[in-house]
C-alpha cells in the first residue's frame, strides 16, 4: 500500500460537476488500496473575484488581509470535496493550511514553506480517511495566515508528500504530461514518460508553464517523485524524478521557448573593473530581474554589455540604463522587445560533446541569426528574432531526434 | 477611554460601499477615544450561496465540512473590512474564530461558545489597532472549525464583549431599536430607550426577532450592556440592561406576537398519573419542541391535554399524536394551525396586580376570545384565533398605554 499525494488545480475543480469527477477518481485510487491525500486550489475564478473585492476597496490592499480573503478560495473547496467524497461514500476530513500546520514565513502573499506537521494528516490516514489539505496557504509562527503566490498549490502538494515521505505526488492539470515542444508549434512533439528534476526546471524556467518551480525544486531537494496528469483524460502522464544513471539517457529531453523577453544593451562603455555592477546594479535596485548577461571587450578598451529582462519591465530599464550611460559615458543604449529565448535541454548533453555546434547548425540551416548564447550544464539558449520562433523551434525539435515516429534521439 | 464591541450584520456588510459606511462608522467611534472591536457576520446572501453549493454535491452535508465551509462568508467580511479601514487610515488586524481562540463545544452547525482568550485581541488593541473578528464561528478543542448557527455572530459579539470586559456591546442592524410592538401591526409603537435582559429575552422568544435570544441570555448572564442600533441611520437605539431598581419602572414594556405556532388538543385521555409524560414523550422524542401546556380534568374522569408547537411540525405532531390516542384509548385528536399567540411582557408586573384581568378586558371588549392562557413572572401570553392578530396587538398596546404620545403606561 502505497501514499499518494494528488493535486488538483483550479479548472479540475471549476464546478460542482468536476469537483464529483475529482471525488470519483481519488475514489479509483483509494480502491486501489492506497492511501490519498488530495491538495486543492480554489474554484477557477474564484481567486480573481476575491481580488477583485479587495481592489474595490483599495488600491493596494495590506498583504496581511489579502491572504485571510484569498485563503477562503481553498477553505471552500477543501469542504466541497470532501463533502462530495462522503457523499459517495469515502470517509474524508477536511484540513485548512492552518489546521495541518503548514508553518510558513511571513512574507504576506509570496510566504515560503517552513515546515509541515503532518501528525493530523497521518492520524486521519490511519483512520482510513481521505485527507483533503487546502493548498496556497499556511500560517507564520503567530498564526497568521499566509499565502504562498500564484501556483502555491503545487508547492504545498509538493512539501505535504515530502512531509509525510509520500510514494508519489501526482499533478493533475489541463495537460496530460510534459511534452518535448509545445505542441501547438510542433505538432510531432511528443509526451515525455520520464524527466530529472533538473531538467524539468530548465523546462520550467524557460517558459513551459505546465509546473510551478519552486514545486520542482522542492520535489528534486526532497527526492519527491513528481507525476504531470491530465484531470480529464486518462494516462501516464510524466514522472519528474532523480537522474536515473541506469537508464538509456536522451541526449536532448526537449525543446524549450520563452517570448517574454526583450534585450537591452549599453555600448561603448570605458572598460575597467566593476562595470557591470554599476550597470546592473541600479537594475536590480529597481526590482529587475535580469536573465541572460553577455559582455565582448572591444579594441578601444572600451566594453558591450547586453542582458535580457522581462518584457513587462523593459521601458523602466531602458530609462534607468540610460541614466547608467551617461553617467559612465558610454556611447548610447540600444534595446530590442521583439526577441524570443530558445533553448534545448537535457542531462545527456553532460556527458556528450557537439551538442551546441548541432544546435548552432540546425538554426544556420534554416538562415536564423543567433544575437546572445547562454549555456549551463544541461541547457543551451540561444536568442533570436521572435519572427524565427515557430521555425526554430521545429527545426531544433527535428534536429535532435524529437519528432515523433523518428525514433531515440542521440 | 471605554472599550466598545460593534457587530453588524449581513446586511449591514453586503456590499462593497456598505463595508465602506461601516468602516466610517467604526472611525467615527474610534475617533471619540474609544477601543473598538468590530464583530461582522458574512455578506449578505454569501451564506446562502454556499449552502446552495454544497446542496449541489449532497442532500445532507456532513456538518463538519458544512461549518469548514460556511465559516468562510465571515472570513471574507473581515479581510474586506480590514483593508477598507486601513485604505481609510486607521491601522485595523482581522481575526478568525480560530485566531481568537473561540473556544466552543464540537456540535457543528450550533456549537455553543465555552471560552474565549483574548490575549491577541487586547493586545492589537493596545497597539491602538481596531479589531475586526469572524462572527458565527469558533473551533473546537480538536482544532475543528464550528459555527454557532444562524445569527451566531450576535452571540459572538456579546461573548467578545463579556470576554474583554467591554463597556458596551452594539449591535447594527436594520431596525433602530426595540419597539412597544411590531410598527408595521401599530403604527402608535414606539421605540423603548431601555428594556432588561429578562423582558427582552421574552420579547425576543415570543417572535420578536431583532436579536438572536441565545446573545440576549448571554448578555444578561454576563451584565454585558446590549445596545440595538440602526446601522442606516443615527440614533441612540434601544439599551438592554440589568434591571434598575432606581428607575421609574414602565408597567408593560411591549406587547409581542408569533405566528408560527399550532394548537393540538388530545381529547377524553383517562386521567392517570404521568399521562402528561405519556403524551409529550413521544414528541420531545421526535425532536418537536412544545411551547404552552394547558391541562384540565373533566368531571369524567377523563383530561383534555392542548399545547402548541412551532406550525412547521404540526403534521408530523398530529401523526405522533393521533397514534398516542389510539394506545391511551383517547377520544380523539383536535388541531388548530390557525392560531397566534399574543403577549404582554414588562417586569413591572411583578409588584402590579389586575395586570392579567386588565389585558383579557381589553380582550373581550374586541370580541376576541381567548382559547389558551400561559403566564410567567414578566409576562402573559394568550392564544387566539389568527384572525384577531392585528386587532388583538393593538387593543392591548392602546389598553396598557403604550401608544405614541399618551404617555407613561402604569
Amino acid at each position: 500500500m502505497a501514499l499518494i499525494v494528488q493535486k488538483y488545480g483550479g479548472t479540475s475543480v471549476g464546478s460542482l460537476e468536476r469537483i464529483q469527477a475529482v471525488a470519483d477518481r481519488v475514489i479509483r485510487t483509494r480502491r486501489t488500496g492506497h492511501d490519498v491525500v488530495v491538495v486543492v486550489s480554489a474554484m477557477s475564478g474564484e481567486t480573481d473575484r476575491l481580488l477583485d473585492l479587495a481592489r474595490g476597496l483599495s488600491g493596494r490592499p495590506i498583504e496581511r488581509e489579502l491572504d485571510v480573503l484569498l485563503s477562503t478560495g481553498e477553505q471552500v473547496t477543501i469542504a466541497l470535496l470532501s463533502i462530495a467524497l462522503q457523499e459517495k461514500g469515502q470517509d474524508a476530513v477536511s484540513f485548512t493550511g492552518a489546521q495541518v500546520r503548514i508553518l510558513t514565513d511571513s512574507a504576506f502573499n509570496k510566504a515560503r514553506i517552513l515546515d509541515i506537521d503532518g501528525a493530523q494528516v497521518r492520524k486521519a490516514l490511519t483512520e482510513g480517511k481521505v485527507v483533503v489539505v487546502a493548498g496556497f496557504q499556511g500560517i507564520d509562527g503567530e498564526g497568521n495566515i499566509t499565502t504562498l503566490g500564484r501556483g502555491g498549490s503545487d508547492t504545498t502538494a509538493v512539501a505535504m508528500a515530502a512531509a509525510l515521505k509520500a510514494d508519489e505526488c501526482s499533478i493533475y492539470t489541463d495537460v496530460d504530461g510534459v511534452y518535448t515542444a509545445d505542441p501547438r508549434i510542433v505538432p510531432e512533439a511528443s509526451r515525455l514518460d520520464r524527466i530529472s528534476y533538473e531538467e524539468m526546471l530548465e523546462m520550467a524556467s524557460l517558459g513551459s508553464k505546465v509546473l510551478q518551480i519552486r514545486s520542482v525544486e522542492f520535489a528534486g531537494k526532497y527526492h519527491v517523485p513528481l507525476r504531470v496528469l491530465s484531470s480529464f483524460k486518462d494516462g501516464p502522464g510524466t514522472l519528474i524524478t532523480d537522474e536515473d544513471e541506469a537508464m538509456e539517457q536522451a541526449l536532448i529531453a526537449g525543446i524549450a521557448h520563452n517570448r517574454d523577453e526583450a534585450k537591452l544593451t549599453i555600448v561603448g562603455v570605458p572598460d575597467r573593473p566593476g562595470i557591470a555592477h554599476s550597470i546592473l546594479g541600479p537594475i536590480a535596485d529597481a526590482n529587475i530581474e535580469v536573465d541572460m548577461i553577455v559582455q565582448n571587450v572591444g579594441a578601444d578598451k572600451t566594453t558591450d554589455l547586453t542582458f535580457t529582462v522581462h518584457r513587462n519591465d523593459y521601458d523602466k530599464a531602458h530609462d534607468i540604463l540610460q541614466r547608467t550611460a551617461k553617467e559612465m559615458g558610454a556611447k548610447g543604449v540600444n534595446g530590442d522587445k521583439r526577441i524570443v529565448k530558445l533553448s534545448i535541454i537535457g542531462v545527456g548533453m553532460r556527458s556528450h560533446a557537439g551538442i551546441a555546434s548541432r544546435m548552432f547548425k540546425a538554426l544556420a540551416n534554416e538562415g536564423i541569426n543567433i544575437q546572445m548564447i547562454s549555456t549551463s550544464e544541461i541547457k543551451i539558449s540561444v536568442v533570436v528574432d521572435e519572427k524565427y520562433l515557430e521555425l526554430g523551434v521545429r527545426a531544433l525539435h527535428s534536429a535532435f531526434g524529437l519528432d515523433k515516429g523518428t525514433g531515440k534521439n542521440g
